[in-house]
Parts: C-alpha cells; sequence; structure tokens
C-alpha cells in the first residue's frame, strides 16, 4: 500500500481533532482511501503549547516550510492570512494537494489558489470552510452535476443563529443574548466579524462561487448584520407565523448572479426556520431536483475535522487511482448582478398619525413605485400611543431600488412618524 | 471529445424526464462529464405508448436486449423484477455501467449486482433509488469518509409522511388523509407497499448497506406501518409538543447493526419534526460529525431525474479519466442485530380504574423489568369515563425485550382497562 506524507500547518481546536482522528483511525483511513495517510509533522508557533488532545511531542516543528516541502498533502488550518497563504502557494506550486478551512482566504485569494492548483495538477479542497461538518461541496458538485442551481439561502454562521434563535425563544433584546452566546462561548470578544454578517458574507462568496461555478469574492456581496434587530422585531414576526433568520443568499437573476447577506424573515414551516441554536443550514433550489436542504453543525474542533478529513480521503484516493479534476477547473470570472436589481419583498412596520387619509396616500405611494402590497395590517403587537397607529406592509416581490424608493418616500410623509423597521422576506 | 452510449431502459414519470434532459441539456452534460452523453435508445414495451415529454420516435425500441448490448451506460428505469434484473446482469457482466432507481429489486439482489460489477470493473450508482432527489449516497461515501457513522433515521416515503402530517395539522383520521392523498396523487389505488412500510423497508436496507458498508436485504428490516395511528395519538403527540413519523432507523448496537421501520414519536424542535408534505429527509449521526440531515424531493419525476443524472455524469467522468471505485466494492457480510436487543423508549397510553395502588403496582412492573421511567402523565387528552382515569408513561431508552415484556405484564393488571397506544420514540 502506498503511503501519502501528510502535512498539519496548526494545531488549535479544530487542527488537533484532526491529528487525533489521524493517528487513532489510521486503519480507518487507509482502507477507506487506499494508501496509508502518515501524519509527517504539525506546525506551530511554540512547540511547548498545551494542546487539547495528546499528540507525540516529535510530530511538532516550527518550520512549517520544511514540513510543506516533504508533503503530498498540506492541511492548513492556521487560518488568517499571513502564513497561511505563502504556505499554500508554496504547496500547490510543488503539485501537493491543499485542504484548507480557511474561509477568509479563500474568499479573499481562492481563485488565485484555483489557477495555481490547476496549473500544478495539485487538488484544492474546502469542505470544512462552508458551514463546517455539512457536506455541501460535493453534493453541489457531484449529486447535483446533472441539474441548474437558480438560487441558494444559507444559514452559514452559529453564532449569529443562536443570538435570533434565542431572542425568538425568550423574546429577550439583541444585547442580551449576544452577552449570553458570549459566556455560552458562541460568540467572540470581539464579536464583529459575526454579527455584521461579514463572516457570513466570506461564506456568501465561497457558496456562490461553488453554485454558480464563477468567482466571487467578498467585494461582490452586499452585507447587512443583525445588530439592528429588536426584541419588537423578532415578536412581530412571531405574531406573523415568521422567524428572523440571518441569510446568505445567491440567486441567478435576469442580469447575472446576486450574492447577499441580510437579517431575513422566513415563515416557520421553511425548513430554514426549524435550525436552532448554533446549528448551520443551506437551502439549495434547482430546476429539477426542487428544493434540497443539508443541516449540520457549522463549526466546533470535531465536526469541523470530520469534513477535513472526509477532503482528506478523497484527495488521497485520487492521489492513488488518478480521476476526475475536482470542481476547481470549472471557475469562470462572475456577473454579479447589481444589489438595485436584485428581486426580493419587503415587511415595513411604521407608526403614522391617525388621521384620515394615511393610509390612501400610503397605498398610493407604493403602487406609483410599481409595487404590489401582498397584506397590509393595522394594529399588531406593539403598544400604540395616543392618535398613533401601527401599520405593517408586506410588499410582493419587486427590485431593491423600488422597495427602497418606496421606504424612502413613505418616510417622508408629514402623517409618518417613525419607520421602526425594514425587513426582507424569503421563502413562498 | 469522447462519446458515450446511453441505453435508456423506460420511459414512465421518471425516465421521460431523464431522456428529456439528456437532449435538452446535452451541451452541459457534456462541458460537466468531459464526454458527449449520446442517447442511443429508449427501451419501452409499447413505441406506440403516448408520453409526457416530446422525444423523437426513432428512438425507441422494444428490444432492450440489443440495445443495452451497445451502450457505455445503462440507465435503468423499469422498476419491478424482470425483465430489469437480467438486464442489469446483462450490462454489468458486459462492462456497461449501470445507474438505476430501482430499490425493491437492489433491496432484493443488490449484493449480487455489486460482485458483478466489481468483476468486470463496470460502475452501479443507484442514487435515485433512496430518497429521490435527496443526495445521501455520495455525502455519505465521500463526505463522511474521514467518519464513522453510527446511527441514520429517515423520512424516506413521500405517501406515509403526507398523510402523517395532514392528520397532525388537520386532526383527522387516517383513513379521511390516506383517502385524500389518493385523491392528490401522492398515494396509489392499492397504498399496502406505503402504508404498511414496505417500500420504506427496502430504503432502509440500502440506507443501512450504504451507512454501514455491509449488505442489508429487506428480511433484515423489522417493519410496522402507520395503519393502526389513530387520531388520538396525534393529538396526544402534539398535546406532548411532539409530532408522529413514519422512519427508516439504522443503527450500530452492542452486537450489530439494528435496521427498523416503525412510526416514531419525536420532538417538534428535532429537524425531522419539521419535514412536511411529500418531502423526504436524512437524518445522520457521525462519531465527529455529530448530526446532519439532508432534505429534498423524495419522488417525482423530474427531482428523481436529476439524481439519475448526476450519477450519469459521474459515471461517465470517471469513464473519461479513471478515477476512485465506487462504494460497492468495501460492501462486507452484515452483521444484523436482533430486533429484541435494540435500545429505544416507549411511549405508552392506557386507561386505568382510578382506585388506589394501581399507579403503584405500574410503576413496580416498570421497575421490575429494568425499565426506568421518564415521564408519567395522568390525564391527557382524552376524555375519562367515570372512575376511569388515562395515564401516559414515557420510559427512558431501553431493550426492545424489555419494554415489550413490560407493557405485556402491564396489560395482565385487572385495573388495566385498555393498552390505547404504544409507540416509540426517538431524538434527545
Amino acid at each position: 500500500m502506498k503511503t501519502l506524507k501528510v502535512a498539519l500547518l496548526g494545531c488549535g481546536n479544530v487542527g488537533a481533532q484532526v491529528a487525533r482522528i489521524l493517528l487513532e483511525d489510521a486503519e480507518m483511513l487507509a482502507e477507506r482511501s487506499g494508501a496509508k495517510l502518515e501524519l509527517v509533522g504539525i506546525a506551530v508557533r511554540n512547540t511547548a503549547t498545551k494542546r487539547a488532545v495528546v499528540i507525540p511531542e516529535g510530530l511538532f516543528t516550527t518550520d512549517a516550510e520544511a514540513l510543506v516541502d516533504q508533503a503530498d498533502i498540506v492541511i492548513e488550518l492556521l487560518g488568517g492570512m499571513e502564513p497561511a497563504s505563502s504556505l499554500i502557494r508554496r504547496a500547490l506550486s510543488r503539485g501537493a494537494s491543499v485542504i484548507t478551512g480557511n474561509k477568509a482566504l479563500l474568499a479573499a485569494q481562492g481563485p488565485e489558489f484555483n489557477v495555481l492548483a490547476f496549473e500544478s495538477g495539485a487538488q484544492l479542497r474546502y469542505e470544512a470552510a462552508v458551514a463546517g461538518a455539512i457536506p455541501i461541496l460535493r453534493p453541489i458538485y457531484d449529486s447535483l452535476s446533472g441539474d441548474t442551481i437558480t438560487k441558494v439561502m444559507g444559514i452559514v454562521n452559529g453564532t449569529t443563529n443562536f443570538i435570533l434563535d434565542a431572542m425568538d425563544t425568550t423574546g429577550a433584546a439583541f444585547a442580551d443574548m449576544l452577552a449570553e452566546a458570549q459566556e455560552l462561548g458562541y460568540a467572540e470578544a470581539d464579536p464583529t466579524a459575526d454579527v455584521q454578517g461579514h463572516d457570513a458574507a466570506a461564506k456568501a462568496a465561497i457558496l456562490a462561487s461553488l453554485a454558480f461555478q464563477t468567482d466571487f469574492d467578498l467585494a461582490d456581496v452586499h452585507c447587512e448584520g443583525i445588530t439592528k434587530i429588536t426584541a419588537e422585531d423578532v415578536a412581530a414576526a412571531k405574531d406573523a407565523g415568521m422567524v428572523i433568520k440571518l441569510l446568505a443568499i445567491a440567486e441567478r437573476g435576469v442580469n447575472g448572479i446576486g450574492v447577499r447577506v441580510h437579517p431575513t424573515l422566513l415563515r416557520r414551516t421553511h425548513p430554514l426556520a426549524a435550525v436552532h441554536g448554533a446549528f448551520n443550514a443551506i437551502f439549495v433550489e434547482a430546476e429539477n431536483a426542487g428544493e434540497l436542504m443539508f443541516y449540520g453543525a457549522g463549526a466546533g474542533g470535531a465536526p469541523t475535522a470530520s469534513a477535513v478529513l472526509g477532503d482528506t480521503v478523497a484527495v488521497a484516493r485520487r492521489l492513488v487511482t488518478g480521476g476526475p479534476l475536482p470542481a476547481i477547473a470549472l471557475q469562470q470570472p462572475a456577473k454579479v448582478m447589481d444589489f438595485a436589481d436584485i428581486a426580493t419583498s419587503y415587511w415595513i412596520s411604521l407608526s403614522v398619525s391617525d388621521e384620515p387619509g394615511v393610509l390612501a396616500s400610503i397605498t398610493e405611494i407604493v403602487a406609483h413605485h410599481g409595487v404590489s402590497i401582498e397584506t397590509l395590517l393595522q394594529g399588531g403587537l406593539s403598544e400604540t400611543e395616543d392618535g398613533v397607529a401601527e401599520l405593517r406592509i408586506v410588499t410582493h416581490r419587486s427590485t431593491e431600488a423600488a422597495l427602497a424608493a418606496t421606504v424612502k418616500t413613505i418616510s417622508e410623509l408629514a402623517a409618518v412618524q417613525e419607520i421602526t423597521s425594514v425587513l426582507r422576506v424569503e421563502g413562498n
């Protein structure tokens, strides 16, 4: 049986689990991949650091470049830009295959890595970069290879899903549930990347690239976070049989692919509405397959390691027997759709002076912008002050440009006291 | 570019869609597979039958054997045992690859087909046989190749899920919702195979074979249908925050793999509880990945055709470039666990005479069988007659044998008037 040399870069939460599985399950991995996977070294900054898992000390090295130069397969779990980027380029350039879970790096430099891999015949795989343990790369590339994907919607950030789910269950405010998420270790001390949607945006770029076989990067993604979602928004959604989720959405439109991340209202019967806690899920619509969903743990040491090892076995199988090239050879430049052209529907909550003619003025403005109303509700959950009425409008699908203009014109009406929330609605 | 000859056997609901996609999307399929996929003929019983899709008449033939003998790839969508079995054997024996969605045939003869394919180097793929469009074969074989699956639970029959979901939504009786399913075309005139669980059992055998890399057949599956589920069962479950689903379950136990199909209570927060209508979903537990779920359309012409074409492209890619052998080479004889040894928990509803000491007698019987009680509820949904109390017991996990013996002993108590229902509970 052939032996393949595996270099591990990084030994944090995920890296330690990958090392453990490579050592503990060596026999199973050899049986499944057709080659002995020999862990030849683990590059770390400090060899003396204590790890969560017992690993033979002789495996640790601080010389990552020398380690990369002797490997057939390089598993990069350092995170961040450097030295991860240089080490991946070094590996791919000499024809070593690379497995990485580094979403920020992939979103920024993925297309360049693809070219390097293609030129040297190396394999580049990154199932772990999107939605942790959930198999999504291969189902899209393999299982849906005879179909055409039209839309992908994903809950791809566990921290924000935990917070929104907790707000939905308890009725508490965003700040309180963020604090709880931090206490439980679901959110970091600086939660910016999660709650502002930046982490989800990086994953959206990768997902869109896979689903539509084009190269998207972070700059192509319209991004809004969840910091402005109030307990009142969540309660009003609940009252309407809906739930608020932070979704990464990539969709084929009239003149390209639109990619966006924003808080989104979904009916409670939608499969994504049932994704609780820190779990992730990717909902896919394809021409023939219809609606599919892939659900699982989006983070965590062992789950992410499972995805890394799945990639490792796949890479090893191909190194042993030869076989089809991975998806990356198919990438083409992206045609990014202008955000203003994306079709969506709006949920608008506002408080207005309770006087004759207000409703007529508002419905006239909506119609004037070519938008049609699905439901208009007077009352709702909020308590009304004297002479103030609460309104909730849900529109049919229209362009972002028309909807934004509608909201702007409504907000300028003298009778409108406040636009309390504007949220997008997805699903049927 | 290489040309691969594709023979289609059968032109029913799925076959017609496969033919349409092969003809309409020929360019996309060639680009993705690296070979031109030429549909050389469609074997049908009667060439004059009207089809749902416009297909050039010259493609139809009644000589299936001659068609198989000229093909590189044979797509079998005839259903039933013969001539499907002989034609698949004929194709595999001469080294032609086979794609089939014939679950009943695979459950009965899959192991023999695997041997034939392995010997001739042909590929055998059957993603469409389990849960229609849902990618499950490849995620299990590829994505989880670095992990160990411990349990698979699936909603794999759309008809019974439609009926149970409708009972849950409307509160109606089984017979009424079966009639509605028949009217809407979700259930056949003779619904036996669906409502008795036989269709789900065939899929359970295939799923268990994939997940545990062993050969199971129909005889290894313990099977109970949904015909005895009453509106009262559904209402009581709802009252307890649960829902009843027909699940196919394959699980690694102490002394082998247990495979079973039966109505199952799940908490409403469980991801499988959110699978509505005729949709299917497969829930997978793996040692490192944790909980995963795959959701989608379990039947229908176009969705099933999507899975068939995904397999076709994968087979073509390997015929063009070479590559790893499919999963079938890994099959080993199954170690089937005795049903009596399977660990599960029971939900027992019963009516008892409202007299002192009854509760004590029952809890003593339960304890005597080594079973422990999770909840005991007096009252519940049913209206009580004079002097009759309704009890509901949910047990912790124990063996089937101990639980069945417990129910038998309880039923023999003089104070017990009726055991109204016994259901198994899954999920945490």
